[in-house]
């Protein structure tokens, strides 16, 4: 059928190792990379039809709002092939449950409505078989976030001095996105051209992303890592060890107000008080213009059970109360720099933002 | 022989639920509850020998230095029994080796050391069966450390407006002391007091003493606790639940720099950045005078795998390197108040400390 993800890194990082793909279109299958398994096991599963592909976002097979959007692309090529098959003439009439079983896969990941919309604005063109045209489309969408993260890794990399060592949070990574990650894309960058020279990752509580992927990916590349408990933040800044937090965005607000995995925001005020600058990187796609601020943000929160167990394992009573959320918001006054695809915002506003968003 | 545990709470909460005796002398034994289970299971061990004690220090059944100094002066009790069995003209001529082993039992319990010197200094004196004697004794300094927690709890307690929320973290309770706790003391005695509302419980990575004693005594008490991630604190404090940060410390230096659970300092950075106030409970015994300030606290750091896994369970990959140190220093100007069984200093310096100290 159509190849597969073929954006190539920039020279200048040829020679660096990221060959994880979370999400790879094969000969009309969607092989997934299954993120729940690791990092004990690097298991691939296939998705062979839309339900497949709702299946898999909402078990969290895939995670990641970029790696969501992807994966539910694929998902729309299934399901037209599907409605098509029935209904040559007017398969597109018939696309709205699959759409909506998408759309509803998970709930915050804006990622995925954009990607569904960019999709669905093709259907009116197509005149036949629509499997090419929008297997094609998937592709480039999922080329198009590898090529934006090649981007903003060089963009990063670039503010950065020589030699720097850094803290990272959560997996904003290749696992979240077609490869190469946001944050994780300025690490390799930087990895790749002396800017870094040391990684630590904290361990993100209570999904553990931080230990579990975040690390396996540092990892396989080669690169000097090294894991922290989520409170350790201020103890290892006072240290003198890291210069910067680089971090990943769930969902920018208007002002550059930074919804990202819980426990970003006390890394920022850490941060801030010792002087560390601190890095935002995420796509243009991440930045809500309908939202004016953070506290419009909704947050969503999350089983107690998430913080209170381990697998089987029971970490404290069963009749404690949790506050679980899964997100918080770090103010744009705490936030350095902002790198987007199209380009940097040094101590983001709305003003800027608005500028940045304006350029063709 | 001698009576257990006779200090009374203080009228104003003689209602107040707290009956966990983590170290309790029963007829010439030793029970000890065994915290490395807890809350899983609330099982008792007997210690009966030198030892006994030995290992349950060091092997945790036992923890908080308050509470190891306490285990430690009965296993004074029993190695003075066993060598005047053997030696009754000069038993105290064949202590060392027993004393010696106590005091390696755990590396940083500065309150170890301490217990081990009042006992000792009482050998000169005693000229017929020292067993009377010494239980008399470490009785004695098990009241004094449980009267102390009582007299901290109501001096704390008295600053805190009525209606607060606060935040705790690791566990400074019941477990950690003699009974009833140094900043759980407080919070018990406010709690009963109606000065505290509610208390959020930070889940203290990696052991999670937080989640696993802190929240199973709070619960036990009927006190409104809920469980968070360490990572939560900064995202906890924007909510505006929360107006106080309350803690214990593992050594104080000369001019009130706090080395205490790793963490603390995380928290109090944010407590800061949110205009919360910081409350350090420690009896004077933590004040170590010999160090000028925070940065000469010796810190342990512990194997990565206390981060990497959780029992079998895996978090991270095995050949992630992890930065695991198990305390934090935070400085004093970040403390507003150290409440001392002698009374509070409010802003610690060098000064201040050196006064009350002074004081009888």
């Amino acid at each position: 059928m159509v190849s597969q993800v073929t954006a190539n890194p920039p020279a200048e990082i040829a020679n660096l190792r990221d060959n994880v793909r979370p999400i790879d279109w094969q000969d009309g299958r969607l092989r997934l990379l299954d993120q729940r398994r690791l990092p004990e096991a690097e298991d691939y599963l296939y998705a062979d039809s839309c339900p497949d592909v709702v299946a898999a976002i909402s078990d969290m097979v895939v995670r990641g709002a970029p790696a969501i959007g992807i994966a539910a692309a694929y998902g729309v090529v299934f399901a037209a092939a599907a409605a098509y098959a029935k209904h040559s003439g007017d398969w597109c009439k018939h696309m709205q449950p699959a759409l909506a079983a998408l759309a509803g896969s998970r709930p915050t990941a804006v990622n995925l409505s954009w990607a569904l919309q960019r999709m669905t604005q093709l259907f009116a063109d197509i005149d036949d078989d629509p499997v090419p045209v929008l297997a094609a489309a998937a592709v480039k969408l999922q080329n198009e976030d590898l090529a934006a993260n090649y981007k903003m890794g060089a963009l990063g990399a670039a503010v950065l001095t020589p030699g720097c060592g850094v803290l990272t949070h959560c997996n904003a990574g290749s696992l979240a996105t077609a490869g190469f990650g946001t944050a994780l894309g300025v690490i390799r960058y930087a990895v790749a051209t002396a800017r870094i020279s040391q990684v630590y990752v904290s361990e993100t509580r209570p999904w553990l992303q931080g230990a579990r992927l975040t690390l396996w990916e540092l990892l396989r590349d080669e690169i000097p890592a090294t894991l922290v408990t989520d409170g350790s933040s201020a103890s290892l800044m006072a240290t003198g060890r890291i210069q910067w937090l680089i971090i990943g965005a769930d969902r920018i607000a208007a002002n550059g107000d930074v919804a990202n995995k819980i426990g970003t925001y006390t890394h920022a005020v850490c941060a801030r008080h010792h002087q560390l600058r601190v890095m935002v990187v995420a796509p243009c796609a991440t930045i809500d213009t309908h939202l004016d601020c953070g506290a419009e943000i909704p947050i969503e929160h999350r089983a107690g059970s998430e913080v209170a167990c381990i697998g089987d394992h029971r970490l404290a009573p069963p009749a404690a109360a949790v506050f679980n959320p899964v997100f918080d918001v770090t103010p744009a006054a705490l936030v350095d720099v902002l790198v987007t695809e199209r380009g940097l915002i040094w101590q983001p506003d709305t003003a800027k933002i608005r500028a940045l968003l304006a350029l063709s």
